[in-house]
């Protein structure tokens, strides 16, 4: 009999359909489609939950309601959380002196401004939560922090309006992707910004991308990083930099469409075949 | 020497009060005030943390940056985030075996509706994140709870919008709440709603308290609780059914004036002391 | 030479290729899209501007700005926001001696209570400005009355935390619906809402319509509404009551694709006609 | 009898008390505070109603409902609406020719940029509705007028999303704020910015205020605003330029706490004086 697998999405996007067509070629799937169908927390029969909604609390929940059942999850709830959130993935990388852009966490105007004072300007400001670079800011001076931050003062949830503040870091506006399964590195790719003026690597705005062959350094700092929050499948940004890879960020839900084009690797292949391993185990 | 201690607010109650006295009876007591102070992550020089901001989201942003350095944190960064979202207490309860309300977790009137056919009417509608029970809800039909998720829907913060369904216990708007510090419980209260026609057991909301001697399955289901979220100093809320005590609720941050005018004890004592011990290991 | 006729859209739906079409006859047509566009308050260089956006205050802005030029412009803002939020609605509909639903405006739970306490229960709650009866509820008692205006209490916006409180008019779920054009009555439908338990009469959920002969006093309130807003082109809301119709509702940015099929009538060309006579004067 | 005067609060400040005593003279004042009163549209029995509430909406639609029942209303929901919007205020003060900043409405980031193409760099970004220059922002770049658009694209609420682009006006941090009551101004006052740095002018953000001795085309400029908006009791703000005053904004709830400080003048006493007399006619 074939082993149940979940598919647990919001929306569809060519991520999730080829996940789907690789995890159907050992496993029953069902696609769990948050928009029509509740998760019941504890009571899922499946053997497995590969878990990619959008939305990362919604991820994080429905990762909760099939590990409660005892269904192995990819990612867990803990691996999206302490990924999604970039406040915690910091806390973890630095908990695991692993090399991160220097944070400090303002939760008001007064805050941020000191804040500012420590790292010096220009400094960046980006909320803990959020995806492609939406409400990333740069600041210039004093002014122009107070500025963005009585704007994010009037967002209305809490995670919007935290402000990470970090050195900005001259990066040349390109970074690295990697993508580690299982604790095995899958491969890289460069992300260059669109235009000379960007400086934002996001493939949503544009970002040109290439295959990337790794260094040793940077092949230890994305797999030391997926550990730290203990993700199964998970996608770390790098910034090169003189004295080596920084850890910019980690996606507990990893797009990898760019990713597929760079480097012609799928990692929808390696994931179903990596957890089609776990499972026999 | 004495050991340092940063006190971790955005507002100072009368529990955050009392925590810095009994602190300051054998540490060194910073109060950081996220109002106006900015928190490295990573760069922080406390022997401890006690992490008592009212939002969720700060308490726990707070945490981790302690926890990347180093220090001892009451409570960790896990530990709110796993207790202070219903979503996820819910899933380390049933993971653990801890009996707990049936819930599911619905995206959408859809799958409200689908979740209610599951559990029959009527139903409770709660919010994963959100305190003393401001947007919890009850529901007798279909046509009910429809209105309350077409509402919810128009909340800007997804840990608001989504819904938790549970069915409608029969409480008779009283339960048990239970402190733990340190694996060992503290005591107990009885908290019942302050009018008949209220069925939500809040000291916010005027619930009258008073102490309770908890039966041996009570104790247990507290101190197992705390420990399924790896609370170190947690509230664990309880309803007394026929089939023994349900875990409704856990607390990270947890407030306890109305717990020592029902008791006498003082939880910011026990904490202290718990804490001093911890430190000296 | 054509006159010029800015057609103002933040969204093209079926009844703004209709206009664009009926308007294209006569006139030279400018499609002005705000998610590209911006308008100058003062400087826009149009004979006549048609105001069509979704957003009812993206609408009244644009308005006022081809005002300020000295267009002539359907609607005009206070028009729109005159019709466009229900509180306004009926106090100029109450100043005009029009019938409409008794309606006492609350700002928060307490003042619900207190309003509910007049009118008696059951009670319809509706924010002044929305659309589709999306965020409209029905309460049968004071707890459900406290428990809609909780949820209501964390929307992020006033105009949808102020609550309308209405007795629960009988109208078996069905309703007219009326357009008028410079003054003169174009024709009305009925709507029936789309299933029994279903007491919204909205075509977005479903209602099903059909033409509908009016009578002389449902006339005259559908253009004593009109003039009561200063309507030039609105669609009228009326329900049938044993002591005649009540405007329930106007509205100053008008859907009308419902309406072509249910009467054969096109309002687009009615209003182009109209228009075209009135820049003539 | 007395005639009796409803003064319609939601925070009782400075500005509610003195109005109280002052009207109190010789009306029978009921304050009416929207955190507790429900306000029925139309059935009020007052033969004045004087609007206070620090919410705009809330104020309008108070406003509205006294008009409904026939009360004198000071200021009229109309006035309030076109005066506590800016984009309504900019657009009927064009349509009146009186001078105020060029101004052009934006929905998206856009349109923002095509905006500040046309007034030139750097721009000043105002939400329509907002107190106390919170979510005013300045660009001197279309990287940075990109930055606060999307910043603002994350507000819940559309009148905080919807972008009003000026040229930045060298007023050097100074501005005229005007009083009129009943068509007459009743005195004026310069703001100055608190230091050097800051470029807004508000009381609020601590700027000093005087006396200020206006000059006939700022008297002009005052009434004529006031007229503009249909405004009975309303504040004006000048910017002083070479080619004489601009009209900034106009208020039609006026704070005058400062205003008294600066000229000795009571707005309060003023305000009761004209609407006895309104009321005797």
């Amino acid at each position: 009999m074939k082993p149940v697998v979940h598919l647990v999405v919001d929306y569809v996007r060519e991520e999730e359909r080829l996940l789907r067509r690789s995890l159907g070629a050992w496993a029953e799937v069902h696609v769990v489609n948050l928009r029509e169908d509740p998760v019941p927390i504890g009571g899922a029969v499946a053997d497995a939950a590969v878990i990619r909604p959008v939305s990362m609390y919604r991820a994080a929940y429905a990762a909760g309601a099939y590990e409660a059942s005892g269904s192995f999850t990819v990612n867990t709830s803990e691996a999206i959380i302490y990924s999604g959130d970039k406040a915690l993935t910091y806390a973890r990388l630095a908990a695991a002196n692993i090399a991160s852009p220097a944070t400090l966490i303002a939760s008001s105007e007064e805050a941020a401004l000191r804040a500012a004072e420590e790292t010096g300007y220009p400094v960046v400001v980006k909320p803990p939560v959020g995806s492609w670079g939406r409400l990333v800011s740069k600041a210039r001076s004093p002014e122009k922090l107070a500025q963005v931050a009585r704007l994010r003062s009037a967002l209305p949830c809490t995670p919007q309006r935290v402000m990470l503040i970090q050195p900005l870091l001259e990066t040349g506006g390109s970074d690295i992707r990697c993508i580690v399964v299982a604790g095995q590195l899958l491969g890289c790719m460069r992300r260059r910004a669109s235009r000379p003026g960007e400086w934002r690597s996001n493939v949503a705005l544009g970002a040109r991308v290439e295959a990337h062959r790794p260094s040793p350094e940077e092949e230890d700092a994305a797999i030391r990083a997926a550990r730290a929050v203990n993700g199964y499948f998970v996608s770390i940004d790098l910034f090169e930099t003189r004295d080596g890879p920084l850890v910019n960020e980690v996606n507990g839900v990893p797009e990898f469409k760019g990713f597929i084009r760079a480097t012609g690797v799928n990692p929808a292949e390696a994931l179903s075949k990596a957890l089609r391993e776990s499972l026999r185990r």
